[in-house]
C-alpha cells in the first residue's frame, strides 16, 4: 500500500453514523483516510439532527445532512457529490440506509454483519444485484498481511489438503452486563431490535467465520451450535461453541469448531485463527497481526513476519513498512478501504464490479454471515442439531 | 515435594511393562525416583520372558519375572516383596495385570486410560473395591503445581461461578500414517484392540477431560462430540471436536468445549486449559508449565509463576526448587508418584483409603475417563447427539 | 487521539524529501494524515528538480518545488502558505533544510538524529533560538502509548528510585553488506559524509538512548562505549556496546547498558527497554508495542495492555481504540505528529514555545542524541575511556 | 539420557554440605537420582555434627559423618566406600572440602563457583592435578539439551564467524535487603567471607560467562566491568554491567556484553544467552529451555525444540521424553551428574582424565570462572578499564 495512488484523485466519500459516541465510525475514517486514497465531504453522522449537525462540525466536515435519504438525494445532484458511502450504524439501519445511495449508484462500503435481519438482508442483496455500485463489506480482518499470506498459502498448496479448522475470537467486555451501566455499544450491541437475532455470534462470531472461510477458502456446510447467555438477564447469547463441517478438504470435509465470548476474563479481542492440512499447519493471532506461525509437517516452526524473509507478495501487496515496525488494527482496516478505492476507480474506468472486488468481502459475504448467525441460532434452539447452511 | 521423606524408608515397587521399546516406563521410573520415596526392586517388563529378562538386566533390577502372574505370586510370598507395583502397559493388559496385585494387597499405579474396553473397568472397579489396596490412575497432568494452584484458585471462589471451560489437545505425531511404518507407539494406539474404542479421545482426550474437572471441581454431565479419523487406513479417531455442558457453575451450567487432536501439525503435546467465571479467568499450557494466567476481571492481567509471588500453598506443595528455575513433566509425574507414597504410608499406619488418597486420580477417575470415551464413540456414531455421562 | 481537533482547520504542511526511494517519507504523511491534522500542500521531495517533480506529482502534491530554499521563500509569499514543514531527507541535509523555513517562522519537524554533525547541530540549536517557530524531532518511539504510561509510572514514582537501565535494539539488515548491492536505503545509513560519524550509534543507538531517558526522565553524565565495524569494507560502526552511568537515581546514580546492532540475525527492530528500580521494574518492546510488563516487587508480574484495565490516562490520551486492537508504528508516529499539531495551534494562539511542546521531543533532545553521538565514538576511539556527556 | 545404563552398577557417593536449609543440596540429589547412576550412601552434611546428623537421619542417609576429614579418611578405609563426592557448602569451604577426597583418589562434583578466593583456588588447580580423580564444576547451564545444540551449532559453523555475543542473567530476590532479614541463602552470598570479592558476578555472573564461552567456544580475552551494590549496607555487587571481547570470531574478535543483576524485578532466574555470526543468529532462555530461536540470515526465524524436528544428536544425547513434554532445570542438572558417571565409569575402566570429561565442565572452567570475578573486581575498581583474563 502507498499513498502515490492518489495520483489518481481522492474518491469523495459520505458517511452514515459514526457520531460522537460511536467507536467503529473513527476507525472508519481513519481507514479511509490512511493511505489518503478517500476525502470525507459530507455524512449524516446520528440518528438525530441535533447531534449529526453537531458530530459533523467537530470533525470539519464540508456538509452535514439530517438523515441518509435527505444526504443521498442532494449528494446526486451536485456534479462533486459523492462517489462512496461508509455505513457505520448499529446494524438495524445498514439495509435502510444502504438503499437509497445503491439506487443513486454511490459506492457503498457498509460495516458488518450485512443487517439486523434476515429479512433486511434479502431486500439489501436484491438491491445490490440491481444497482451498478459496489457493495463493499469490511470484514477488516481479511485485510490484515498475514491473513492475505496465510490464504495464499492454503490456495497453493502449501498445507495440503485442509483437515482441522480451529477459530475463536473471545472477549471479556460484557462479563458484567455494562448494558444494565449506561454503555451505549453495550446497550445496542446486546438488543435484538437493533443487532438481529444474534448477540456474540452476529457482532463476532461473524468475523470469526469470515476469517475461517476466506483463508481455508472452504464454506461451512453444516453447524450445531451451543449458545449461551450469562449475563444477567441478558436477551442475546455473550457466549457460543459450535461444530463446524466444512465442503470440501480432507477426508469428506475438513471440520471445525468456533468459539465467540464476551464473557472470557483476561481476553480482550482475542481472533485467532488454526489451520492444519496433511502438509502443514498455520497458526494466526489478531493481537498479535504482524505474526503467523508456520509448520511444515515433520520441520521446525517457522515465525513468519510481516515484510520480513517469509513473507510473500500478498503479504507485501497490503503492506506499509519494514518487518520489525508493526502494523496494526487500524491499517488491516485501511487495507480494505484502500483496495476499495482501487475497485471504485476501476469501475468507474469499465471493469466488472466482480473482477474489481477481488479479495474484497461484499454482499455474498455479507449472505454467507447472515446464514451463519441464523444457522446458529436455530441450531442451539434444537438443542445443537446441525443445521445446513 | 522434598526428599527428605525418606526416612521413612522406600517403598518396594515391582513394574509390569516398561521395556526397552517402551516410553512411559522410563517416565514412570524417574517419576518414582525423583523424590526418593521408591525404590524398584522387581518387574515384568514385556510381553514375553525373553524381552522382559533382557529388559530387566538392562535396569539392574533385582528381581526379574516372566509374567505379572508368577511375579504377584512369587512376590506374596517374600518378606520383602513389593508394596507398590506400577502398570505401564498398552491399555488392553491394564486390568489383567492389575488383579493379581489387588488380590494380593499390593498396591497399584496404572497408567490412564483405565482399560480397553468397558467390561475391563468394570471388573477392574470390582477388583478395586474388593482389595484393600490403593489403586492411583496417572493422570499426571493433576501433578503440576500450577494445576494445583489452579484448581485451589477456583475451589475458594476467587474465579466466582465457572461459566466457560475450553480445554485442548492437539499433537501432530499421527499427521502421516507412522502406525504403517513401524513405529510401536504408533502401532498399538491405532489398534482398536489394543486401545479400545477411542483413539485420540482414549490417548489424550482422557487427560484433556480429566484436567478440565480436576481444575474446576466440576463433572461433565452431557457431551456431543464429532469424531474424525483423517489418516489413511485408520480405524480410530485422530481428531475429536467435543461441546460440553458441566453440572454445576454459572447459569444452570458451564458449557465448554474439547478439542483433542494428533494431526495438527506445529503442536507437540499441546494440552491447554482455559476456565473463565463470573469474577476471573486462567488460563495454563502444558507446555509451559511454570506459568499460570490469572485475570481477576476488570484488572490486568498476572502472570502467576511456580514458587514465584502470586504461587499459592497448593502450588508450594509440589514444588522443589525456585521461581525461574523451570520444572517440567517428570517433576509433575513425580508428584503423583510422591503423594502416592504418601497415600501408601498412610494406609499402611491405618488411614482410610478414601482419606489417604486426597487429591490422587484412582478408579473414580478412570471411570469417568471411560465413560467419557464411550460417550464420545457414541454421540459420534449418532452424529454428534447429546449422550449423557 | 481523535480526528474531531480537525475541527479547528487542517494545518498547512510542506515536506522536504521523501521521494520515491524513500522509507521513512511515506511514514511521515500517514503520521501527518492519520488525525487529520494536517493536509500537504507543498514539497520539494527530492535532491533533484526531476525527481521532485516526479515524486510530488505521484503524490498529487499542489504544490511542487525545486529545493527547498525555492520553495521556503514562494511558501512565505502565499497567504495560504505552509503552516510548518516535515524534513525527512538524510541527516546531511536537516540543518540547511531547517534554515529557511526557522527564518521564515515556520514550524520545523524533523527526521533524527539532528544532523550529521556537530557543527551543523549547533549551527540548527542557534537558528532554533532566533526563530519564533516550533523545532519539533521525530523520536516517534516516545509516541507509543505503553512508553507514555512506563514514563508517567517512573515519574509518580511506582518504581522508586531508579538503579538500573536496560536498553537496545538490535536490527539484522546490515548483516550482509547491502549498501555495494545498490540498497539507497543502506548507501546512505553507511556513509560517513551523509550520516555523520556514527553509524548504528547515529541511525538507532539514538532512538535508543532518547527512549531511555525518556522514560526514566534521567540524563546520561557519562558512557564508555565499544563500538564495532563488522561488515566488510564499512566505515561506520555496525554495532556498539555502550555502559551508562545516570545522573540521578538510586545510590549516586543510575547505572546502564545500551547494545545497538545492525548486524544481529532474527533481529527485526527490536528496541527493547527494562526500567528497574527499588520498587518495581518495566519492560517494554516496541515490536509489541502495545504490551507493558510491570512488576512491583514482591508481586506477580503484570501484562498492562494498551486501552487495558491496566493502562493510565497518559496512555489513553494518545491511543485511538480499544484494547486488543492493536495500534503499531504509524500510530505511534502519528501521535507525535497530532501533538506537534496541537503545539503549533497553541503558539499561534499565544502560547510559549516551551509550554506548547510538552512531551515532545525537540532541539534539546536533538542535541542530546548529537552529545550521545559523539561520546560514543570518542570513547571507543579511546578504547571504550569514559566520556562525559 | 535412559535409566538402562545402570547396568554398569551405581556410584556410591557422598555428599559435603547440603543439609536442611541449603537449596542446592537437594537439587544435587535430585539430579544424582534421575538417571539412577548414583547412590547416596554418606554425608557430612551440615557444619556442625549436630546439625549434621539431624539432616542425613531425615534423609535415611546409611553413613553420617561429622565433618569432611572423617569422613574422607572413613570412607577410604571402606571397600565398599564411596567412588564419588558431591561438594556444596558455601564457595569458601569448596577447596578445604575437596583436598581430603581428590587426596584418596575420590572423583569430586563440586558447585560453583570454584572457591571464595584465588589462593584457594590455586590450590585447587594444584590439588586436581596431584589427583588422579576427576573434578567436575556443575556449571549445570550447559547441561541443557537446547544448549548443547546451540554448542554444536556453532561449531559446525551454522551461524559463520561470530560477531556478537549478549548475555545476562537478571534476578531480583536481592531487591530487598533479605540479608538483614535472616535469609540464610542470602547471608552467606552477600558475605565477602563466604562468597569471596564477587556478589553478583560470583554468583550467576560465573554462569552466564560461563555458558557464553560454553556455546561459542571462545574464551573472554578482555573485559571492562561497572558494578554496582545497590542494597543498602550491602558490601558485595548486586548488579553487574561487563563489556566483553572474545579472543576469536569474526574481524578481530567477537564482542559482547554480560549483564547480571540481583535486583531487578521481575526477573526471577532470566539467563539469557543471545549469538551472532555472519550467516545466522542463535537465541535460549533458561527460564523456558526448551526453545531455541535460530534465524538463518534472510530466512524466517525458526522455533527449534527439545526433542522436536529442529533438534540434532546432541540435544538428543541428553534428552528423556518427547517434544512437548517439557524437562527443566533439573534434568538439565541431571545431565551433569549422569555424564559425570560415564566419566567415572570411564575412568575406572582405563580412559585418561581428559578423554572422560567430555563436555563436562572442570577445573579449567572452575579456574576461568575465577578469573572472570576478578577481573571484574579489578576493573570496577579501576573504573571500568579493560582488563586482561
Amino acid at each position: 500500500m502507498t499513498d502515490t495512488d492518489t495520483a489518481q484523485g481522492r474518491i469523495r466519500l459520505g458517511m452514515i453514523g459514526g457520531g460522537n459516541d460511536a467507536f467503529i465510525g473513527g476507525v472508519h475514517r481513519i481507514a479511509a483516510r490512511l493511505d489518503d486514497r478517500y476525502e470525507l465531504v459530507a455524512g449524516a453522522l446520528s440518528s438525530t439532527p441535533e447531534k449529526s449537525q453537531a458530530s459533523g462540525k467537530a470533525l470539519g466536515l464540508p456538509r452535514i445532512y439530517d438523515d441518509f435519504n435527505q444526504m443521498a438525494e442532494a449528494e446526486a445532484q451536485r456534479e462533486d457529490g459523492i462517489e462512496a458511502v461508509a455505513i457505520v450504524t448499529p446494524n438495524h439501519f445498514h439495509a435502510a440506509a444502504a438503499f437509497p445511495f445503491l439506487k443513486q449508484g454511490v459506492h457503498v462500503i457498509c460495516d458488518k454483519p450485512l443487517t439486523a435481519t434476515m429479512d433486511e438482508a434479502v431486500a439489501l442483496e436484491k438491491a445490490v444485484a440491481e444497482s451498478d455500485a459496489l457493495f463493499v463489506l469490511t470484514h477488516n480482518y481479511t485485510g490484515y498481511p498475514m491473513v492475505r499470506q496465510a490464504r495464499s498459502m492454503v490456495e497453493s498448496g502449501e498445507l495440503g489438503n485442509l483437515r482441522v479448522i480451529q477459530v475463536e475470537y473471545p472477549q471479556d467486555w460484557l462479563t458484567s452486563p455494562l448494558e444494565n451501566e449506561g454503555l451505549k455499544q453495550a446497550e445496542w450491541r446486546t438488543d435484538p431490535a437493533r443487532s438481529g437475532a444474534g448477540g456474540s455470534v452476529g457482532d463476532i462470531g461473524t468475523h470469526a467465520h469470515n476469517l475461517a472461510c476466506f483463508v481455508s477458502g472452504l464454506r461451512v456446510d453444516r453447524l450445531a451450535a451451543d449458545l449461551q447467555c450469562f449475563g444477567e438477564g441478558r436477551q442475546l447469547d455473550d457466549n457460543a461453541h459450535v461444530l463446524l463441517r466444512f465442503e470440501g478438504g480432507a477426508r469428506g470435509g475438513a471440520r471445525g469448531m468456533l468459539w465467540c465470548s464476551q464473557v472470557s476474563p483476561g481476553n480482550e479481542n482475542a481472533l485467532k485463527l488454526r489451520v492444519y492440512g496433511e502438509k502443514g499447519g498455520l497458526e494466526w493471532s489478531q493481537e498479535d497481526p504482524n505474526y503467523l506461525w508456520f509448520t511444515p509437517h515433520g520441520e521446525a516452526k517457522r515465525l513468519l513476519t510481516r515484510s520480513g524473509p517469509g513473507a510473500n507478495d500478498h503479504a507485501a501487496a497490503v503492506s506499509r513498512i519494514p518487518p520489525g515496525h508493526p502494523e496494526g488494527y487500524l491499517e488491516g482496516f485501511a487495507n480494505v478501504y484502500s483496495e476499495a478505492a482501487d475497485a471504485i476507480r476501476a469501475v468507474q474506468a469499465g471493469s466488472s464490479r466482480s473482477d474489481a472486488m477481488g479479495l474484497l468481502p461484499g454482499i455474498e459475504q455479507g449472505m454467507a454471515g447472515m446464514a451463519f448467525i441464523q444457522a446458529c441460532v436455530n441450531s442451539s434452539r434444537d438443542d445443537a442439531a446441525w443445521v445446513a447452511l
